[in-house]
Parts: C-alpha cells; structure tokens; sequence
C-alpha cells in the first residue's frame, strides 16, 4: 500500500475540500484516507451547541504504547474573500513556479500535509515510532471555536487518553521557515468602559456633563504609562482601544454617555485577576483627578465590564520538547529559531492544560489572504524537520 | 365684537389644538379666529419639500401703513412624551392653583397669547397702533425647520412685504419673567473629524495604527486652550464633542477608522469661515506633533467636514428697539432685563437677514418637558409688557 510520504499530495488533497468553518468539505474524509494505511484508530466526533453550527471533529490515535505525542491542527479555513482576485482558484491547489496555491496551505492544511509525510516517511524507514501518535484535528478553529478543540480534548479525556506533549503545526514563521518556534502565548482581556455624563444641550454645556471628556481622561490612563517592559521571553503588555461608541446623531444634543472597548494582551507579569485589578486601579485613580467646571474637582463616572472569560498567559517549559523541536528546525533549515511568545491566541491555549505544548509550521506571511500559498521547498524542510522531531523525541535517532 | 383680550383664554384655545409638528392641529385657525376681529387679513401658506412633510403657516397684516412692526413665533408642538406623567392632560389647558398646564404653554402659544390679547387691548383703548403690525407664526419651528420661517419669510419678501423690527416671542427667561431679552445670538458650527489609521490585529499593534490614538489627540487639541475668553455681549465660545463611533465589535481587531463629531457655540471673535480656519490649523498643528512608534514622528491622517451650512453669530445694535422693549419689561415687572447672546439657536438667525429683532417672552424652565406649565400671572405680566412695547415703540405713549 502505498504511504502518503509526499506532502505536496497530501496538501493538494486537502485544499481541493472546500472546508471553509463549518463545512467539513471532505477534509476530514481525506486525511483519514491518509491515516487509515499508516495504522491510525480514527473517530470523527460531531459536537454541538445551541446558536452554532454542528461542527465534526477528528482524532486518531497510533498504537497503544507510551509515550504519548499529539499532532494538533485544523482542517478548517477562513473564506476566500474575493474570488475573482485570487489568481489562481482558492481550492484547485495549483502550482506555478514552484508555489502551489489554495485557502489553507500555510494555515494550516499545510501543516498537517507535513506532519503525515513525515510521519509516513517514518513508518517506511523505521517502521513507526515506539510509542504513540494521536492528530487532534479540529474543525471549528477559524470560527466561533465553540464545537472544536475544547470540546475535543475533553471528549478524549473522557475516554482516558493521556498526551506526554504536544505539537502545534500552527504557521509560526514570520519570514522565513526555520525563523520562530512559539513556546507560550500572551494573555488576553477585553473590557468595556462606559462614562455616565448628563445629556443636555450643546448650548447649556453647564447643565450637561459631556462623558466623551471623562472617556479621555480615562483612555489617557489606560494608554500610559506602560504596564511593564516586556520580561525574559515576553513582549511588554499593550493595550488597544478597539471601539469607542456613543451613537448620538443629534448635532446639538450632549451625549449621556460613551461607551469605550478595549483589548489588553499581556505578559508573566500578570495574571488576569491581577490586571483587572490594575486596570480598575487606573481608571479609578483617574476618574478622582477630573477637574470639572473650572477648579471643582468630580469624579468621573464610570461602570467597568469584562467580556467573556480572558486567555491566561502560559509559558511551555518542557525541556525535551522544545529542545529537541529547536534542534530539528536548526538541522534542517540552519537557523537556529527563536523561542517565542508573540501574536495572537491559538488553540495551544486549551491544551496547555492537559499536557506541554509548543508550535511550529510554515510561513504565515499569505495566511487569511487572497492568494493563500505556500512554496514546495518549504513543505518538503518542513516535512524534515517534523520527521526529525518525531524520531528524536522518541528517542530512535 | 369680543376683542381677544384675555391672554389666558387665548392660550387655552391654543393649548387645545394638539399641533406636534408637522400637524396643523386647529392652531392656526383658533389663532386666525382671534385675529380677525382685529383687523388683519390672514394668509395661510403651505410649503413643500422633498422628504419632508408638508407644513402649514400663518402670516398676517393689520394696516398698510408705516412703520411696521413683526411679531414672529410658532405654533406647533414638541411631543407629549410620557403622556401618563403628566398630573394634567397635555392638550386640555386645565388650571390649578393659578397655574395652566399643557403642552406649548410656555414653548410658545404662551408668547402668542399675549401678544394677540395685547394687542387687542391697546386697540380697544386706542383704535390701535399707527403704523402696521403682522405676525410671522410657523408651523415647523420644532420639526425640520424647513418648511417654515425660511420659506415664510422669502415667501413675504417676495409679495413687497418689509419690516422695520421684530419681536420673538420664545421663552427668554432663566428663572423669573424679566431676566432677559436676547439681543443677539451665537454662531453654530458643526463638524466631524474621521482619523485614517491601520486596520490589524490587536496582538500585532506595530502592523497596525490604531486610530483611536490620533483621535484622541486631535480632541484634545479642539478641547483646548480656550477659543476665546468671551466678548462684551456674549459668552466664551465653546466646542463639544456629540458623538465618537467606531463601531468595531472584533475584539481582537484595531479599527481602520474612528470618526467624532462635534458642536461649537460661537461668538463674534469669529466669523464661521475663521472659526473654521482655526479648527483646521488646530488639527494640523496636533496632526504634525503626534509621536507615532516610539520616538518617531508622523502625522495623524485625518478628514475634516463640515455638516451642512453654520448658523451665524449676530447681535442687534437697534436702540429704539432694545431700549423700547427693556423698559416696557422693567416698567412691569420691577426689573432691568439682562441683554443676552446666551442659549441655543432661533428663528431669529433667519429674521435678522430682514430687520433687527430681539426676543423676549414667557418662564423656559418646563418647556419641552412633561408638566409644561405657566402662572397665569406670568400671562397677564407679558401681555401688559407687550403692550407697553407695542404703545411705546409705535410712539404713541
């Protein structure tokens, strides 16, 4: 039977299946296809919640031996945008110059197209590792992420599986493969801010109290000074207004209040509780400076709110599995990557919680963008290095 | 024939006619009713315009002769509101404790009421005053504005109508009848600043520009320092900011754009073309010294518009005028009337391109508000007030 040791095979067959969040398109189908001649148990579990969308899911487990290693990506994409701009079309996984083209071949068809090259490469030569290997495929990751990974690792908790460590085939290059392992990820808080003025007339301002100048005074707090100046492997904690909404379309009319949203993501310097804490510190410190009507000093009023639950900051020590996914990037490519904290949350959130978890892939330069793609010599070093990974952290090479 | 010289029961029949704008409601035809047997021939024009509901005025001349005096004002009605918090109907005029209740009583059916029974005294004592008198009454002074005072005054010119002065009979007063006759009012200028920044994602802000940043400081810039520290007749000038939208809901997403809009009250230190100039150079100055990524400086893009044409400040410099109608007041009610610039706009921005005009008339404490409401000894206080004016001002006593 032949292996699907190629990865730009298996990467084309994934891309042909139309798996924009939550169509299933034929990408779970086709990658147990894959897995199915390699000696994978495969299960699609289909999870759902009310107000989503049914969501199908796959996991695949290898043997029945320790140790345990976890494959971790998604078969999902994020839609094509404009068609007509893209100048090869979004699922035909063509290949000009070299670079073949398609939604999700770095984010992250790719990834897993790689992983199962490697790991077929590896049955061929060696007959398999000692050990096993799980994939943990998601399709919910692109869209609300409410029928996907969580619901997943819970699922196979449930049925008492157990990983030693995990790898995420997330695109973590910034320029050039080889450039940037991610070993943890910042924390993120969303908030809101609403100042309670008094509505009035713009030409009886001394009636009104216009709550866009008590917003200021507390945006101004919020903007600075720094939280912090970043720590040992973390970027300084910034924070971002995201939105500011009074919606008054009366030209002469004072608003009765102004609404302010805001996104923080942030270091080990914190924990959330602890920035909640300092952010309402700020704001209240702030909202008893306002000097109101000439000299008379008032407190600003203000209601804090946080939305949903914050993404916890985590940093992934395990020294065999970073060490030796450093040392097979390096081989490989050269360079020696950096270990990093930076960009926005992925699924590494979740499964940090049942065992270590580092991500590396391809380039994320043309992720979520027209013309989507990714070059063959990258899939084949990224092939490699995975290949490599795999049989050093089962400790056979 | 019954002159109409009792200003409560002029009010009454007004109060009765429930004329919200757009609706005529029977005002205009109880206000015709009072008039004729004073003499005047009426005119009911209709004006029309696209996308806004027809309305109805009312103009009126008693005598051809010279000179000729205006009293201008309005009809129709600002909403009930909550009808049910009313301790008496908006529409029935009911009178408790020497006080009449309902909706125009004070926002001004009041002003009209007393300067018909005014009138219509002094022509029962003296066969009338030598020279003309005409009322200019819109229907649409609390709708749109546009199918009323404008048109009507076009409307009149055009017939060879001319006037030698005008009386408004808006509610002037703060607290106590007699505090104030406008003389004048302040400039009115609207804008909107929109900041061009970079979209992107909140845990890449240096792939981004966060507009909100930019807005800030170009607000802060319009907030301060002081346009102007106030001039002999009118207050400082001032700016409000009435509305910020972004209208983001990504958390995770910096905006590409975020638009305030804003309000200024101005006086003659500016013209509306210099006040313009001002806030244009205001912007670009902050513009320039904006400090974009650490150390770097590169200006805030930004778009400036102007919504639709400014009202201009004016101050009338008329002294028969001001100096007839602020003795008559003080003769009555025992006090020298403020000369003021203060509060929102009027009708009279529109008139003062015909004839001088000055404003005085009932308590504005209730208008607009639910209980609207005027002491009946209020009433008879204005009609002798007003009588006095039209006796003094026509010379005659």
């Amino acid at each position: 039977m032949k292996l699907p040791t190629d990865p730009a095979d298996n990467l084309a067959a994934l891309i042909r299946c139309p798996s924009v969040t939550p169509a299933e398109g034929g990408a779970l189908t086709a990658l147990e296809a894959m897995l199915a001649p390699l000696g994978f148990a495969v299960e699609r579990p289909v999870f759902s919640q009310d107000a989503t969308a049914d969501v199908e899911n796959l996991y695949a487990r290898r043997s029945a031996e320790g140790p345990h290693l976890m494959f971790a990506g998604h078969t999902d994409v994020v839609p094509v945008g404009d068609e007509k701009a893209w100048t090869h079309p979004p699922f035909a996984a063509e290949i000009a110059n070299g670079v073949m083209y398609g939604r999700g071949a770095v984010d992250m068809k790719g990834g897993i197209a790689c992983f199962v090259a490697a790991l077929a490469r590896h049955v061929e030569a060696t007959g398999g590792p000692k050990g096993s290997v799980s994939l943990l495929i998601t399709g919910d990751e692109e869209g609300p992420a409410v029928n996907g990974s969580v619901k997943l690792l819970e699922w196979a908790t449930a049925r008492g599986e157990r990983w030693d460590a995990c790898l995420l085939g997330e695109p973590t290059n910034p320029d050039r493969l080889g450039d940037m392992i991610k070993v943890g990820r910042r924390g993120s808080l969303s908030g809101a801010v609403t100042v309670l003025g008094r509505q009035g007339h713009v030409a009886y301002p001394h009636l009104a109290d216009n709550p866009m100048r008590g917003l200021m005074t507390l945006l101004d707090a919020l903007h600075g000074p720094p939280f912090d100046a970043g720590t040992e492997r973390f970027q300084p904690t910034n924070l971002e207004v995201t939105s500011v909404d009074v919606g008054n379309t009366a030209a002469n009319v004072i608003p009765a209040r102004a609404t302010a949203a805001f996104n923080v993501r942030f270091n080990d310097t914190w924990s959330a509780e602890s920035l909640q804490a300092e952010i309402h510190n700020r704001l209240d410190a702030a909202s008893r400076r306002r000097k109101y009507r000439k000299g008379r000093t008032e407190p600003v009023e203000f209601e804090l709110s946080w939305r949903e639950s914050p993404s916890h900051v985590f940093l992934t020590h395990d020294e065999k599995l970073v060490g030796t996914l450093s040392r097979s990037v390096e081989a490989v490519t050269g360079v020696r990557p950096a270990l990093s904290t930076s960009g926005g949350t992925s699924d590494a959130r979740f499964i940090k919680d049942y065992c270590p978890v580092v991500e590396f892939g391809l380039v994320g330069r043309t992720m979520h963008m027209v013309d989507e793609r990714v070059a063959l010599t990258d899939l084949e070093m990224l092939t490699e290095i995975y290949r490599r990974f795999i049989g050093n952290w089962f400790g056979e090479q």
